[in-house]
């Protein structure tokens, strides 16, 4: 009863069936696992995930995480399989190696602009034989080994 | 008989079953789709994908994308079951997650870089009133819009 009084308040209208059951067309019951998640109101969100990993797949995944990050685990899933269908060889494989290059020209600019900046700085503190402004400590670079 | 010639040099010995019909526990014949991707010497490459995508998502994923692209589909999906079974709630969307952040911190010092120079490029060039060294142009950072 405690189970069902927490999930009612995710649960679908009773009158209509989740998106998941309505493309597996099956009876959707109170105690349905995807009825959480899969709102009627939204039926391609399902599919999508259904196209990528399968309905048996995603309800063992469900199964596997705590029930209040299960929002997130669809969440996740969902945009996975977006981007494997937009892109059905890299998936989202293209999207983090496309954000590791952009990293590593990043970090190659901050180590131009950094190194640039400590010349001025001596220079500038050369020139005046002053400390006018204090010495800028260079840190390491923000460095991610991918 | 042509497709045959072009798929032997995938193909496993005829002796022995790829990675996926052995995990299918199924005949492995000349004409397998998964035998030239999950050779039977790497049983856990097909478990990981299988427990994931599923083998008929996995199929349907393949028959999509040119023959000669199939390896590299085949890396992204181990890759990203992989990171699935490791992080089942997030995935992949962990580690964009993750490189987004780091992403925004850089670009963050590498304004904070750019801006310092600038000033020390004035100061130092007021300070001389010359052109010892010639003003350094502060490009527009690199920005990546998530």
């Amino acid at each position: 009863m405690q189970r069902r009084a927490n999930m009612r308040s995710h649960e679908p209208r009773s009158s209509s069936s989740c998106a998941a059951c309505k493309f597996l067309k099956r009876k959707c019951t109170p105690k349905c696992q995807f009825a959480p998640y899969f709102r009627s109101e939204e039926p391609k969100k399902f599919a999508k995930v259904h196209k990528v990993f399968g309905a048996s797949n995603v309800s063992k995944i469900l199964n596997e995480v705590p029930e209040d990050q299960r929002d997130d685990t669809v969440n996740s899933l969902v945009y996975e399989a977006e981007v494997r269908l937009r892109d059905p060889i890299y998936g989202c494989i293209g999207a983090i190696a496309s954000l590791h290059q952009k990293m590593v020209e990043l970090q190659y600019d901050l180590i131009l602009a950094r190194t640039r900046l400590a010349s001025y700085v001596d220079l500038y503190l050369d020139d005046r034989g002053s400390t006018m402004m204090a010495p800028i400590e260079i840190p390491e670079a923000n460095r991610f080994h991918f």
